[in-house]
C-alpha cells in the first residue's frame, strides 16, 4: 500500500447500452483528464497574457509558457493585491482580472484570489482615513471583490500574515492601524464575516509565513470566536533552504489538528544560492543578479519531489501552490520551473513525473465482465470513459464510487 | 514629576478631635507601613519553617533570613506543585501549607498559591487514568485547593506555561495529555472557570516564560472566549543575561494593550556567571557549582534596580515576585538576595532603598490648618498617622484620597 491511498477511489463501474442492457466483455479506456487535489502556481504574468496585451516574441514566448502551465497545473492564484489592484480609489482593476479568471476557468483551472486584507501592499490611500472609514473602506472592498467574481473565482486568501499584523513596523499602514484598534481576532472575524456574507459558498483562507505555535494558537483562538475558516493557508517560500521531510510533517502535524483542510499556498524552492539565514524579512534581501545554477537545478527539483510527497501523502492537504512559474519574479529570485532565458527546469520535468505519472490514470484499458461491471482504482478527480468512438466522462470524489455508465 | 505619579495618592486629611471639632495647628506623624505594589519573593523554605520543622543553628539561620524577607517584602508565593502537594492521592499538604500561609498573613504579607495546572511536576498518579478522568482530578483538585485556602490565599497562578503546554515532549505527563486532547483554549476555560466556582472574588493568574506573540495571542483568544483572567503572569527568569530596559519594555507594551493587571511572577537576575545562551531549557543547564560572584553581585543589584524601576513606572504592573530568596535553589543558581554562607548581597540593599526609601513615607511630619486640614501626597498603601500618643490607620488606594482622622 502506498502512501497516497486516501488520494485514490476504489471504483466499480456498471457500463449499460443506451437500451439498458448491460455492455458485456467489452474494452472500454479510462482516462484522468484532471486532479481533484489542487496543483497550483502563481504565475502573474497571467494578467497581461490573458488580457492580449502582449506582443511578438514577447508573446510567443508567454504562448509556451502558458501552455507548460496548463500540461502541469489545475489551480492558479491571481494577484488581488489592493495598492494595485485600487491604486486610485474607486477605480479598480476588475476588468482585466475577470478577463484573465475566464481565461484560466476556460483552460481548467481553479482560481483563488490574493490577498483581500493585508497590511503590505495595501491602498495608500487608507492612510488618510480614520479607523472607522479604514474598516469600513476594507469591508466594503471584500464585499465588492467576493461578490463580483463569485462564479469565476470562489476561492480567496482573505487575511494575510495575521500574527505579524498589528506589531508590524516597517511602515505606517492601515490594515496595521485597524488591527492594533480591534486585535487579531475581532478583524480576522470582521473581514471573513464580509467574505462569507458576499458569496456563502465561497472557500475562505487565513493565510500566514508563520508557522509558529503563534499561528496555530491564533487559529485556535478564531475557532474558538466561531470564525469558520474553511482552509488553514501556510506558506512555504524556503529561500534559505529546504524545510526537509521532519519540519514539514511537525507543522502538518500541529496544524492538522483542528481538522481543517491544509492549503500550501506559497512554496518556493530556489535553484540558485541559498539566502543568508540571517536574514529575517525575505524582502530585506536584495540583489542584482540571483543566478540558476546547475547544482542548484538539480538540489531544487530534488526538495521540491521531497516535498511535493510529504504534503500529497498527509490527508488534510488539498492544495500546493509554486510561488513562482518563472524566474526573477520576487526577490528576483530563481524560483521558478522556468529560467529568464525560457529554458525549462529539472524540478518542471520531475513534478510532472509525480503530478502526471505516477499519481495519475493516464490511459487504462478495461474489459467488462458478463454484468457489464469493470472494477479499478485510480486517484481521485475528473475522468474520460470511452468505448470505441463514443465517449463520456466521470468524477472521482470519494474512497469508494459506484459509477454508472451509458454509452 | 517622576515617573511613579501613577503610584501615588494626593491626599487631604481632615482631623478632627472626639467631639467633633478639627484639631487645629497641630503635628501629627504619618508613616506607611505597607505597599499597595505588591512587592514579592518565593522562598519555599517557609514552609518547613513556618511549621517549626527547623531546629538549633538551622532554625536561628532561618529566623534571620526571614526578618530579612519580611523587612523588604508584602507578598510571598507558595509552593503547590501538585507533585509535592500530594504525591500519594488523596494525601495532600494541606495543612502544612495553611500553617504557613497563616503565618505570612500574620506578617502582613499577601500569599499566592503557584501553580494549580502545570505539565511538569504534576501529579505521577495521573498517569494510570485516561484523559477524562485526569481532567476530573485536575478540576477537583483546583476546588479543594482554592476553595480550602479560600481567606488565606486568594490568588492563585491557576495555569502554568500553556503555551508549550500541549507540545512539551520531555516525558509523557497528564496534563500535557489533556491540553493536546482539549487545546490551549478549552482547557484554560475549565480550569479558570473551576478556580472562580470555588472562590469568585478571588484573584486568578496566568503564567508564562513565554513573552512572544504567541502568548499575546493566546490571551486575545482566552479573552474572545471569555475567559476571566484577573492578571497576567509574566515570568522573568534572566539567568542568561538582563534583558534590558526596552526588552522590557516591549513586552509590557504588547501585554498592556488587554488592559489587565499585569504581575511580573517570577524575577531572577544572578549574581554568577550567566548560563549559556545555546541553552533553551533553562531545566538542562547542570551545574555542582554556580558561585556568586563580587562582580556578578554588583551587576545584579544594578540590574534588579533597573528592572523594578521600569516595571515600577508601568501602571498595568501590579507585583513583582523575585525567585528565589536565597541563593542555591531552582538549578543551585546564585539568584537570591542571600548567599548560601548568609552574607546579604548588595541587591538586597538596594531594592530596599527604593521599596523602603524612594517609594515610601518613612515619617512625615505635617501641621494641621485652621480647619484641621493637612495634605500630603504619598505611595499608595498601608499608613499610620499618629498625634501624640494617639494613633489610628489609613490606606490609600487611589489618585485623590479626602480621609478623615478623629482622634
Amino acid at each position: 500500500m502506498s502512501n497516497y491511498e486516501h488520494r485514490k477511489s476504489t471504483v466499480t463501474l456498471k457500463i449499460k447500452r443506451v437500451d439498458g442492457t448491460p455492455l458485456k466483455n467489452a474494452e472500454v479506456v479510462v482516462r484522468q483528464t484532471k486532479h481533484k487535489f489542487l496543483f497550483g502556481c502563481a504565475e502573474f504574468s497571467v494578467v497581461p497574457f490573458a488580457n492580449d496585451e502582449l506582443q511578438g516574441k514577447e508573446k510567443e514566448k508567454f504562448e509556451t509558457v502558458f501552455e507548460k502551465f496548463l500540461e502541469l497545473f489545475n489551480f492558479a492564484t491571481l494577484p488581488f493585491y489592493w495598492a494595485r489592484f485600487e491604486p486610485v480609489k474607486g477605480k479598480p482593476d476588475t476588468i482585466r482580472l475577470k478577463k484573465t479568471a475566464e481565461w484560466l476557468l476556460s483552460k481548467g483551472c481553479t482560481v483563488k484570489g490574493h490577498p483581500l486584507c493585508w497590511h503590505t501592499l495595501t491602498a495608500p490611500w487608507l492612510l488618510e482615513m480614520d479607523n472607522q472609514q479604514i474598516l469600513f473602506a476594507q469591508l466594503e472592498r471584500i464585499r465588492r471583490e467576493v461578490s463580483e467574481f463569485a462564479g469565476l473565482i470562489d476561492m480567496w486568501d482573505v487575511i494575510n500574515e495575521v500574527v505579524i499584523m498589528p506589531i508590524f513596523n516597517k511602515y505606517d499602514n492601515g490594515i496595521t492601524r485597524i488591527c492594533k484598534e480591534l486585535g487579531r481576532i475581532r478583524l480576522v472575524k470582521e473581514v471573513f464575516s464580509a467574505a462569507i456574507e458576499a458569496n456563502p459558498d465561497g472557500i475562505f483562507l487565513i493565510n500566514d509565513f508563520n508557522t509558529s505555535v503563534a499561528y496555530e494558537i491564533l487559529i485556535e483562538g478564531l475557532l474558538e470566536a466561531g470564525v469558520r475558516i474553511d482552509a488553514i493557508g501556510i506558506q512555504s517560500h524556503m529561500h534559505q533552504g529546504y524545510w526537509g521531510v521532519e519540519k514539514t510533517q511537525e507543522i502538518l502535524e500541529r496544524f492538522s489538528r483542528f481538522n481543517i483542510p491544509i492549503h500550501f499556498t506559497e512554496t518556493t524552492i530556489i535553484s540558485g544560492n541559498l539566502m543568508p539565514p540571517e536574514i529575517e524579512d525575505l524582502n530585506d534581501y536584495k540583489v542584482d543578479e540571483w543566478p540558476s545554477t546547475p547544482e542548484g537545478e538539480e538540489r531544487q527539483a530534488m526538495e521540491a519531489v521531497m516535498h511535493y510527497k510529504t504534503l500529497f501523502a498527509h490527508p488534510m492537504v488539498k492544495a500546493i501552490t509554486w510561488w513562482n512559474f518563472l524566474d526573477g519574479g520576487w526577490l528576483n529570485a530563481p524560483a521558478g520551473f522556468i529560467t529568464k532565458d525560457g529554458r525549462v527546469k529539472p524540478v518542471y520535468y520531475e513534478l510532472y513525473k509525480l503530478i502526471k505519472g505516477e499519481w495519475w490514470i493516464d490511459k487504462l484499458t478495461l474489459v467488462t465482465d458478463e454484468n457489464g461491471t469493470a472494477n479499478f482504482s485510480g486517484y481521485m478527480g475528473d475522468y474520460e470513459i470511452s468505448c470505441q468512438d463514443r465517449k463520456t466522462t466521470f468524477k472521482l470524489e470519494n474512497k469508494k464510487e459506484f459509477i454508472e455508465i451509458t454509452f
